[in-house]
């Protein structure tokens, strides 16, 4: 029995749980938060309660320290030594990383290299690592990307139709995000099949807030609709997914806002948050819809339709599909967009049950037995995927 | 029988068919070229044979008096009294045009204030419309537009997932383009398979140096792939199609380029032409992957597989397809393309036969005769479409 520790590194906060490997049980779990700020927050959870702090927490490494320091106070480990090695989530590997990897120093100096493709996020993931380096020298620390899993598409899948000139020099491409994400629910359909993943061809729907579709072919991902960023795709909560590119210069000469400042609006202010006007979260917009508001209506329309046509199209690039996965906080619990995303897909061998479909989180098939493509909800588990990982390469 | 001509005026080019009605045949057609600049140059086919002048043409108004000029010169006809109406392609229609129109001093009004949506185009066809009226004022002028077939689509594939006031404010939807020669071959394709388009779910593939796809159910447009302009969708000649809109920003910083030059790159050298390097040409790009040259497959492989995803998404769309049909420049000719785009559908029943594919231009069916989805070659008309529209509209 090894205890690993999944990190998820923020600019401001940090996610942990801690995982009894290899029976992949949640030991505990918790969140800091307001890391750099007044007043931080500690939150950890005791035999099923949560525990709560409240202290200034000035930089990665005190929020490390009082993590642990906390294991050990809360009673959960006697010291140190029972860490046997920290799984981080990074969310950008660029071409440099097709799979997970035990952090070497020029590891790390290459995902400060990547740096320039997620400004946003891999300094902090970056920062957290070290903190956790400093803490806990002698054990395995490993990085898993969100963008890994996609290393397999091929190039005509993740090459943009640009001068070819913007790929060589700036790594302009698609990448992909929500990997781990992917990996995990697309191996978790291969067992519940009871089938091999090398024969299936599954599409993999991740729909939370962030939301993207992956077509995994033989266990490994050949298409999805996450690009150069995670702007891009289908609709999402507060982003606008794919639009016209032309749109950016007619909007900035319509409001005199700057390029950036526009793609500030379209990841903070488009999506389902855009079309209703009042909310980028997808139970308020279900329960006005119920109510008859129109812009709720479309909204729930729009993001569907979306995402059944992205079905479509990946059902194409395989040639057909065996099933069909919804994961994450839509997906896993909303029976309403599932309906809608699954309505209208007879043609290619979708058929599902209403009573199955209806009901929240649990892993299920939802599609009927005789249905040619089947259809689960399997909820998605990024920190076990982090877990399974660090003992792999860390050799735990 | 009647006179129609159908024009097609640019800013500094103007194309012209002279089509006898209700029989269809084309009496004369021919091409005004350099319009404002030196030495420009005059095109028209009489009796099979090219014949070319060359003088300075300073405005459409002289572009439009050479031609009829020339009509007569040339023996096509007698007198102006011989051509019984216009028909004058506009590209946008914006959403105040969902047909074909009789122009009225408020229709030409209305043309020029959706000019702002397409500020190249629409100002030079207005020029064209105005040039006609003042040399033939007895005569109805109807025009036709880009846009008008896909006014059909309902809200929730035309609204972007932006902040709703921008198309309030701003008209700024999804429109699509290419509308005539969507509506010409799916009315001949309905034709063709001798069943009413009522009944018939189709996917129109429109695909020359601009390529656009549309799912057509009961004749009517219900989603395309070109959106606010003609940028938007799949690659093409000199265009990227969608790409991820935090790129803009990206390549702004990266290169110096304003968002404005960033969409001219998008608009003019990328594509087929900016990932191979060499050239927009499909045949010069098939002869090159012939070849050996990398990027040149790289390319034709690009392309098609973004015509196979559309085809998937859009037979989701419509919970399968009746046809698929090719059309234009690349479309009619090109069986390369056709053989990538339709390898791989057999899921959804897409059986055709290698010996119909091969061959140019001529209208044909390409599918097995068992294949549950046809699949047809027809080459488009917009000519014939504006004369249609021409002899309805003005009662001739």
């Amino acid at each position: 029995m090894s205890n690993i520790l999944a990190i998820n590194a923020g600019s401001s906060s940090l996610k942990f749980q801690l995982i009894d490997m290899p029976e992949e049980t949640v030991v505990t779990k918790g969140l800091v938060e307001r890391i750099g700020l007044e007043n931080g927050i500690f939150t950890i959870s005791v035999n099923g309660e949560k525990v709560t702090l409240t202290q200034d927490i000035p930089d990665h490494g005190v929020a490390v320290q009082i993590l642990l320091d906390q294991l050990i106070s809360q009673g959960i480990i006697k010291s140190f030594d029972e860490i046997d090695g920290v799984g981080h989530r990074v969310v950008h590997g660029g071409e440099a990383f097709s799979d997970s990897v035990l952090i070497t120093p020029e590891v790390l100096k290459e995902i400060e290299n990547v740096s320039e493709l997620a400004p946003l996020h891999n300094p902090a993931n970056v920062t957290g690592i070290k903190a956790f380096q400093e803490i806990l020298p002698n054990v395995p620390h490993v990085a898993v990307f969100d963008t890994a899993f996609h290393q397999t598409m091929p190039e005509s899948s993740y090459l943009y139709s640009l001068p070819y000139e913007y790929y060589e020099k700036y790594g302009i491409r698609k990448y992909g995000f929500h990997g781990t994400s992917h990996k995990y629910v697309t191996q978790r359909a291969a067992e519940l099949m009871g089938k091999p993943i090398e024969d299936l061809r599954l599409i993999s729907c991740h729909l939370g807030n962030g939301a993207s579709i992956a077509a995994v072919q033989g266990g490994k991902s050949i298409d999805t609709s996450m690009g150069f960023t995670p702007l891009a795709g289908l609709t999402m909560g507060t982003r606008s997914g794919d639009v016209d590119p032309a749109l950016i210069p007619y909007i900035m000469e319509k409001t005199g806002q700057s390029a950036e400042e526009v793609i500030n609006v379209f990841n903070k202010k488009s999506g389902l948050l855009g079309i209703t006007g009042f909310s980028s979260d997808l139970r308020d917009i279900e329960e006005a819809a119920k109510e008859g508001n129109d812009r709720a209506e479309l909204a729930l329309k729009v993001f569907a339709s979306h995402i059944h046509k992205y079905i479509g199209a990946y059902a194409a690039r395989m040639n057909g599909v065996d099933a069909i996965i919804f994961t994450a906080g839509i997906g896993e619990n909303s029976d309403t967009i599932r309906e809608l995303v699954l309505t209208g897909l007879e043609y290619m061998g979708v058929y599902w049950d209403k009573d199955l479909n209806k009901g929240r989180g649990e892993e299920r098939f939802i599609s009927y037995p005789f249905s040619p493509v089947k259809v689960m909800v399997i909820p998605t588990n990024e920190e076990v995927m982090i877990a399974r990982d660090t003992v792999r390469l860390g050799n735990i």
